[in-house]
């Protein structure tokens, strides 16, 4: 019996000077793009960085957002005037940024009536139309308006909301992985690794990644597929048509 | 007198399924993008990550080599099969895929007469008309065409190389910046912040990037310009407007 296996893809836009300019090392990629894949068989298939600048938000998230099924957005919806990123999806929709309901009594609550400044009413506002993903670390959602998902940029809170996005995801076959790593160089085994590849072209993405740790020089190979049998097939091929043959330390 | 600010930026185009699957955390982009303003006030204005899919790398390259000065591109020029960065640059700019007679020379003495395999060869193959980027680490050169930068994914390596694309490099004005880190919330001084920025606003960008650290929340204001003595302006209002008269503390 075969199964089905279905393709479901996204892109990650990175909203943010301070990841541009080198201050601040991005963390949520990797995050997203592993809980996207092992919870819902979602695969990244493209990333962006991008500045805090309108038209340019615009028009990433258009483009992205025709090209992929899902656009996760990080960063920008804080209080402060630098972030601009609900403002500037309201008019990817050319829908009304206005104050969304829920959200404003989330944010009133949570600071309390006397606090309650503009710069906190300003995480309630968002494009007309949006789906809240609640935050339980910090209070202000995120928002989902069609395909696009937009989340804060400090890492631990992402982390804390994100599978609040998973109700709103279609689920597509996961891509699993598996990787032999050897104390060898690249060099030594890409002919065998190429005639490999080429054998399993349909099903089996081989990567060759090398290594450098603790004085060693090895080589990382991944396995990526969305038909588990077919790595365990691509393993064995490789380990006894190359590591075995050429007597490669495995580690 | 006037100081004339040359502005020259920059893209990175990191080629890799490791990184777009969350499986390597990316460390160039930090770094590559920090050089680059530091020794040669080259700003990067947009990161893109994508597959190695010779495809996608020819139209990538292509879109950001027409909207910036400068392509970076991180990955896939060793000698394994999903190494297709060189060939695939080639294409970019219709150029044959050859040899390049003095990186092969170079990788034929590194390696030895006798282990120079057909790997190792493929190393040297890069689009006709490339300049070499030196390697001191491990012999393997990135090269330059046109205003295209391709250097390898392993960061100890790309490393100890980019100071070898200086020489190519017309430099443009360095961005200054200095930050104020906050005991407070973003939403406490937003309002105030805004302003500032607002009367900065041809001059400065102003950043608003909450921190927690040890248990304590806090704001970093970053401030970026070319005009160093507008950031010591900028700074000193910050201080006299927001934290002296909100009595906010300082770390």
């Amino acid at each position: 019996m075969k199964k089905n296996l279905k393709k479901v893809n996204a892109a990650i836009l990175v909203i943010g000077n301070e990841i541009l300019s080198g201050r601040t090392q991005d963390l949520n990629v990797s995050f997203i793009s592993k809980w996207l894949n092992e919870k819902n068989g979602i695969s990244v298939n493209e990333v962006r960085v991008i500045p805090d600048v309108e038209k340019i938000i615009i028009n990433s998230a258009n483009e992205l957002r025709k090209k992929f099924n899902y656009v996760f957005t990080t960063g920008g919806i804080g209080p402060t005037h630098d972030d601009i990123t609900a403002k500037s999806i309201s008019k990817v929709f050319k829908v009304k940024y206005e104050y969304h309901p829920e959200a404003y009594d989330i944010l009133k609550k949570y600071y309390g009536q006397n606090n309650f400044n503009d710069g906190r009413k300003k995480m309630s506002k968002m494009p007309r139309g949006s789906n809240l993903i609640y935050n339980p670390s910090s209070a202000a959602p995120g928002f989902k308006i069609r395909n696009i998902f937009c989340l804060p940029g400090v890492p631990l809170i992402l982390k804390s909301m994100i599978h609040n996005c998973t109700k709103y995801l279609k689920k597509g076959s996961k891509t699993y992985s598996d990787s032999i790593n050897l104390i060898t160089v690249e060099s030594n085994i890409s002919k065998q690794l190429e005639l490999i590849q080429k054998k399993y072209k349909k099903d089996i993405d081989i990567g060759s990644y090398p290594f450098f740790r603790l004085g060693r020089v090895g080589v990382s190979i991944v396995l990526r597929s969305q038909k588990k049998h077919k790595i365990t097939l691509c393993k064995k091929d490789i380990l006894n048509n190359i590591v075995k043959k050429k007597k490669i330390k495995r580690v």
